[in-house]
């Protein structure tokens, strides 16, 4: 009830803008919707805004921010405030910034990570249009997700993010990971929406990218992805299995620059009043790879 | 952002208890969570709410009431109030009226349905606890769907039963399908969620249920429904495919006392800024059922 | 042990070549492999052979033929004798009668219909290759199916021609439906192979021809190719279902010319020793759609 | 057309009989249907037969035999006399050495591995029966596969072993794995059917087992097998994903013994007369884990 209505946007820093945008519209299967100086605006087939995933070339991976819609300018006020009495300094970003972006308010989390809120943004529709649409479109190229779902980023302390996400923000948290003495947070799962997660934050060094979340339909476009994925020889970091978390089926790969993205289906539903389930770390191969049961190396370290 | 959480609940009335309750818990699979005198409750596994079905036992088939969970007094309060400034007369429903439930408030919307918003309901939690769950419970019986998702009633002024629900309510409308001329209001979509429909009305008699859709996990499951419904001689109405409207999956059956059910899978992710999908009513067949594209003549005819 | 060793190739004839070819091509999605005079060749993506659908232009839809590959000559010589000690007449098709083909035999089979049997066919090859193949090719159209899977034919005299296909051509049955006094089989599925069925008859006028199937993989499959019809207007006969018979899972639709195409997924696997199964003709309708229990009058009707 | 019909039972020798019946028919969910003296027979509920696994108490892991099903006794015969004439051993198996089963030869394949050919088992039907039957029975338990797919085992000379399968006993070679030079055959796969391998080797030790696969109907069912394999804490050593070769969808674990079960879905239909799919070994990692694109140290090690 804060008004935040979701995930609106990611924005990547790539090393190779070429090499980027063929991985993202061929591969993942975005449409690129605009560009201008060392950005590239992409969208999902489903999406209606003018973009969810934006690309900046920098010398360096990971993510510049990240952005959420809200319902309108009367809680977008609401939230700046909050922020600011939380602690956080709030830049604003000028209408037309970016590309088809009305303002933002830019502030950094306890993590250390960039986040921005928006109200404004052009609105360019969805593939199927909305007037007697078919279910979905011809044409479609590679992966070709929904939408952009979610992302997991790292950081220290996830007691304080947790808690700025909760208060603040008004997420509620769906499942989080602590340590077997119950004492430390270590793993900790947001939503805003009836989604499983819009945000996930596990235990590591600040402000880091772990990875950006692709919807796709099932398990069985899970499975397709993958196909996609060594067709076009992309790293498959982990092949597809599914969550304990979430319940939802995954594969992991990275783009050019190493930033992981992921391919999800079919997390369940949840609510605000829903209890939020718990993990013990010493359970935490089998929350994060249900079918493994033990943590991957690289999933810990590889990290933008 | 006014509070309504979810379809919390269904009741229904039924001619035979006892077949009744065979037919929920070992054809749909849901689990008896109690009785009283002449009303059953159930739940799906996966949801927290002691239950989110009522059957009472009845001389005539159909819907005694839906309800709404609603996050907080405060937001019911509120609710309370703008529903009494658009007319309708609320009841107060007391503590403990039916089993497990606190107070709730019940009125009449312009269709002459019931309907209750409430906020206390005693949570008994899901089948797989929330304590390193599995993904998916041992012994599951019958369809077995994970909720109630939502329900279809039928109206004779669409108009202003959506505009109650929006104005008053908060929901959004998803779609809606309107005459060739765009003069009015046939079917009406709407969400107060992020999912496709928690409630929806086609044009037809007043105070009358059409179906209540479970939401189980894709199109494989729901082939294993209609085949477990023709296991169990189960008449099934539609057999398995997809809506245009809402993108889901489908196959729809009858309950012992003749009220329509449906297993549903796969629909979209809504947001509250996303624009109202538009159907004429000359394409009204492809949008219910998307692949046989004509309208099937009982699926207007049998109400409850 | 017959030699046979698949449905290699149907003749069928349709009205109109250049609609056919759009329809077969980007609906069906086949590929063409060839054309002469009043015909056009086609194959399946996973097929090797130069073809296994053929289009013959003609004033009236049907089957002209359907053929049957054979292991070697030695074998197709035994076979030519067992049907002409049988009764039929022979016929010999010369070598390239028509495109990419070698010498075949062709003869009248009890119901009326048209077989052939060769084993000289040009091997074009799949469109992923035989050399560290990828699992499905890029740029497939429209349902895409593997491969010609099996055909539905009509007659009268079902015991005879289930005998001639049984101990002339050494195929076994795997299915039969029989009147409830178990006196007449008016349904018959028989296999040269380990599918489920290569061919079958079912009760009706002699020559006719009820549908060609092709293969999908699996029921998502067969939901995308109903999506497919729907998006290109085809008229869809059945929706999604699955059969008793065969347990297969099916969509029907007409090409368009009228002839019955079906896009079939997920038959079990049979083996010459298992025991025939039996239905009885009041089951008839759950044997064929099992979700629905009952027979569509156009399913028994239309034939070409 | 050399008369094997199938992959007809493995013989499999376990550590701990009671543990090993657990886990056969709790987790896998075969049914048990005979023991004898240090032997439990086991079926699949999709196969007629008596049996097609049978536990061996013993101490040590591996496999005693596996058994093909031939046609009849003058199929039988024939076989026998090639197999001597290209220098195995014959042992004759009297009639009821084990439960159900009728006479078999033994004999020594080139690569060490015991072998046998049989016509005679007692057929005891399938869950669903022959008479107009549901497409699954109720109350199955566990990962629950149709059938026993293949057996796959290593040995050095594959080019010798892989021309008795196929001079001798009339396999097909569906595929290969070569050396880069092309010189040395260091995977072979061999159907005696339309599956794409009723028997595979990779090079390794003599007499060695690598796995026996069961077949189950979908990629979905491969999500639920890794599922249910969690739940029972079943070592998982390869989580879901697809081959190259076969283009199957699989996953890997291990019984109480330590002998590697798959379950395995969706390969291709194969002929006779297709060409041998070739793979380099430098793709090996690609040829059998689509998705990984390496190889699994485990995997090339774990023998029994």
């Amino acid at each position: 009830m804060s008004g935040i209505m979701r995930i609106g946007r990611l924005e990547l820093r790539v090393l190779d803008l070429e090499e980027s945008i063929h991985y993202y519209t061929n591969v993942i299967g975005l449409e690129e919707t605009g560009r201008d100086k060392d950005r590239i605006y992409l969208k999902a087939w489903d999406e209606y805004d003018h973009h969810s995933i934006i690309l900046q070339k920098s010398d360096r991976a990971g993510m510049d921010h990240m952005g959420f819609k809200v319902a309108d300018v009367y809680a977008l006020e609401k939230l700046e405030k909050k922020i600011e009495a939380f602690g956080c300094t709030l830049t604003r970003i000028t209408d037309r910034t970016r590309l088809a972006e009305g303002q933002a308010v830019r502030f950094e989390i306890p993590t250390g990570h960039s986040m921005e809120l928006y109200t404004e943004i052009e609105q360019v529709g969805t593939s199927t249009g909305t007037f007697n649409p078919h279910p979905w479109p011809d044409g479609l190229r590679g992966i070709a997700p929904h939408r952009l779902d979610h992302t997991l980023l790292t950081g220290d302390d996830l007691e304080t993010v947790t808690r700025f996400f909760k208060e603040v923000l008004g997420f509620h948290q769906t499942e989080k990971i602590v340590t077997v003495d119950g004492e430390t947070m270590v793993g900790s799962f947001l939503s805003a929406t009836n989604k499983a997660h819009d945000l996930a934050f596990v235990k590591g060094p600040d402000n880091k990218f772990h990875h950006a979340g692709f919807f796709v339909d099932n398990w069985y476009e899970v499975l397709k992805a993958a196909d996609i994925l060594s067709k076009n020889k992309v790293q498959v970091e982990v092949t597809p299995t599914r969550h304990g978390i979430t319940r939802g089926q995954t594969v992991y790969f990275f783009d050019p620059s190493g930033n992981r993205n992921e391919a999800f289906a079919s997390g369940y539903l949840s609510y605000a009043d829903f209890p939020t389930i718990t993990w013990t770390e010493d359970k935490i191969g089998t929350g994060i790879f249900y079918h493994r049961r033990e943590m991957i190396e690289s999933f810990s370290k590889a990290l933008t």
